[in-house]
């Protein structure tokens, strides 16, 4: 069994045990979330810097103590997490940042941080002795939970905006899901996911209404923590879509933070794109979420509806972090510079945290000498398109010398006068 | 300094220091392939079961001793190697194979195996202070030789076919390669790529030319006698284009044997598309190659001239192997089966090795008891047009339960009946 003690409101405070309630707080519908309290006392048994340092379990599932599962035997073969974080030295080089860290998250089986949540859920799904899981999402979490579901012998049907990139929904379909591509936006196909959940009864591992998603988000902080040697960053940058990857970290800390391994928390920034920023401007204004019509490249943080806007913005606030919003071009920029310095390919909402670094640097709000870790959630594979605006065209040729040597003049010049 | 004895020509015999030579036989030309000899001896002091049990470095690189690094200070900061290697229990029960492995290494930092002699070819072309690296590929070399030469700080200017899939152009232009899309085959792509590299001096990794590249490649198998726990199975299936990956399989067990540490050698098993199986035919035959002009979508394996052919046949024969020939459609059926099966979604050449040993258990050649190991070279998402044709179509539909129903009425029940 689990050290869980109990899931609370996050609305109203009440209280169940995870037998009582499935989704979301009965009295509070929709915004009452439910959050995973631990037993802290019982975990520092099984949790503590000397029993890590042993542990020979280089997957998310290292952090077992800390997590909500009650039949370990029922955790899928895929190998999920324990992803690299790079000290990236010649992006410290070139920005002259000495203490700049990145966590590729984008070396997951299905190449994104969703694999994390998706992982969970599929144990939680066979706990309960469910059939079939579903869930809405941009792409990433549905490619995920498709994968997981079938590594473990579980049907899936997914539903996704029609517009997902090509890449997410053929691993989709590769995976067996029975997809549901949605006219209209993901926040349409989260709430139909919603409505058919009620109507089929399967198991729903939807963003800010399984309770249990932010619990397998936040084993991407365990590592960086573990892997920082319980150091803290200054600031941990994050790409926001429905905010539920930032409050998984949020919790991470805390719960590191309580259990008395570190000293103190992260200031947490929540990057969006300033087409669909209704996360960064309630975190920097008066902390309410006003919704908006998204319209970015970046799919994966597309969400004009952020399904965990209470919990995201409580704890970017909380943590004196802040909100950035980049540009789609800044967003191309950084898939760029972290490709031809760095040799990571993201995908734009992988990028767009750093591209929201870059912009705090530029204008003051952190400074060089700030230790800085920037969150990567998904690999350039998944969208082609984007990173065809980012990467630029190949020289096509005829197979001959002289076709080499007369391009080699020619964009090599041009590639020198940059 | 590393344990590098001499390098030893595979046509006549001669040896070299690593110092006289950079490429093939001087005096053979372009079959005098050099094969890297070293001081095993000397490696066993570094290199053993206990001294592995200690290992804290979980990646390629924990074979160091066995690796022609001379400078470790040059190697690059991306997490190489140490792939999974899973049990995949779902296949097992469903084709009644309770010894069967799956190696996943399209789980390396750009999605393929090629990342392991990249990685190493970085090391070597700093070593040798070089500033540009180059090399030929169908595709997955590239851009895992771009992304190396990134993450160190190296030019690379790459050769593929105009036909290589978008995924890996977008990687490699995201990289920062100058990218040269040669109207032609890779084989064409390859010849000339030569020819710039002795045009402009500059560091060249194609596949059997460059002497290391093998070495870079067997660190996947000394990964699997690892992962096995120095127990060695019957067949160990391998995709093959140019022969370079086989012959890195054969080496390494052939050293680990050598050292001994395992107690005989696997079967080889040389997997091809039937569009294009010059290997395998030699293999099954009187070991002479003959060049053929590929036709099939796994163009992993899309090689009409294997440029490592004889070390290759040499290999399989040598290990009392053979060759196996699929389909493209069976190649398809391949991804479909692993991705359903096991949540693991594999480019078309990463998948036929699975369908080859499908094909010899169905053939009688294999047996269920038999223990096998399926290597899986690369991932899915590197050819997004391959995986439509597995996954088959997502279901358009409008954001209405309506719609939901319909669709479970007429899609699952047709589903049922499959």
């Amino acid at each position: 069994m689990s050290y869980v003690k109990k899931l609370k409101c996050l609305l109203c405070g009440k209280e169940y045990t995870s037998k009582e309630v499935k989704y979301n707080c009965p009295q509070c519908g929709d915004e009452g979330i439910l959050e995973v309290i631990y037993d802290y006392s019982g975990i520092k048994k099984d949790f503590n810097p000397v029993i890590l340092e042993k542990n020979k379990e280089f997957s998310m599932w290292r952090y077992l103590p800390l997590l909500p599962i009650d039949d370990p035997t029922k955790i899928g073969p895929l190998k999920v997490g324990w992803t690299p974080l790079y000290e990236a030295k010649r992006i410290r080089e070139d920005l002259g940042m000495p203490n700049f860290w990145i966590k590729d998250d984008g070396r997951n089986p299905t190449a994104s941080l969703k694999d994390r949540p998706s992982a969970l859920a599929v144990v939680k799904a066979q706990e309960l002795g469910e059939e079939i899981v579903t869930c809405a999402s941009t792409g990433n979490a549905a490619s995920s939970l498709a994968g997981a579901a079938a590594s473990v012998g579980l049907k899936s049907y997914i539903f996704v905006p029609q517009t997902a990139p090509a890449a997410k929904i053929a691993q989709l379909l590769v995976f067996g899901a029975t997809v549901f591509a949605v006219r209209g936006s993901y926040d349409k196909a989260f709430d139909l996911s919603i409505e058919a959940t009620r109507e089929f009864g399967w198991y729903n591992r939807n963003t800010a209404f399984n309770p249990y998603m932010v619990e397998g988000k936040k084993t991407v902080a365990l590592e960086i923590i573990e892997q920082m040697n319980f150091d803290v960053p200054d600031y941990l940058f994050v790409p926001v879509g429905d905010g539920c990857i930032i409050s998984g970290v949020a919790k991470a800390y805390k719960e590191v933070f309580s259990l008395g391994f570190i000293t103190h928390l992260p200031k947490l920034v929540a990057v969006q794109a300033e087409g669909c920023k209704p996360i960064v401007d309630a975190v920097n204004g008066d902390g309410k979420v006003k919704f908006v019509e998204p319209n970015t490249i970046a799919d994966s943080i597309a969400v004009g509806i952020p399904r965990n806007r209470l919990m995201a913005v409580r704890d970017v606030k909380e943590s004196k972090g802040f909100g950035v919003a980049v540009s789609d071009k800044e967003i191309l920029e950084a898939i760029r510079y972290l490709g031809v310095k760095q040799g990571i390919f993201a995908e734009p909402a992988g990028a767009a945290a750093f591209a929201g670094m870059l912009k705090a640097l530029k204008e003051g709000i952190i400074s060089k000498k700030d230790k800085v870790v920037v969150l990567i959630t998904g690999n350039g594979l998944k969208d082609v398109e984007s990173a065809k605006k980012a990467g630029g065209e190949a020289l096509v040729i005829d197979p001959c010398l002289e076709a080499v040597k007369e391009v080699i003049k020619k964009h090599i010049k041009e590639d020198e006068q940059l």
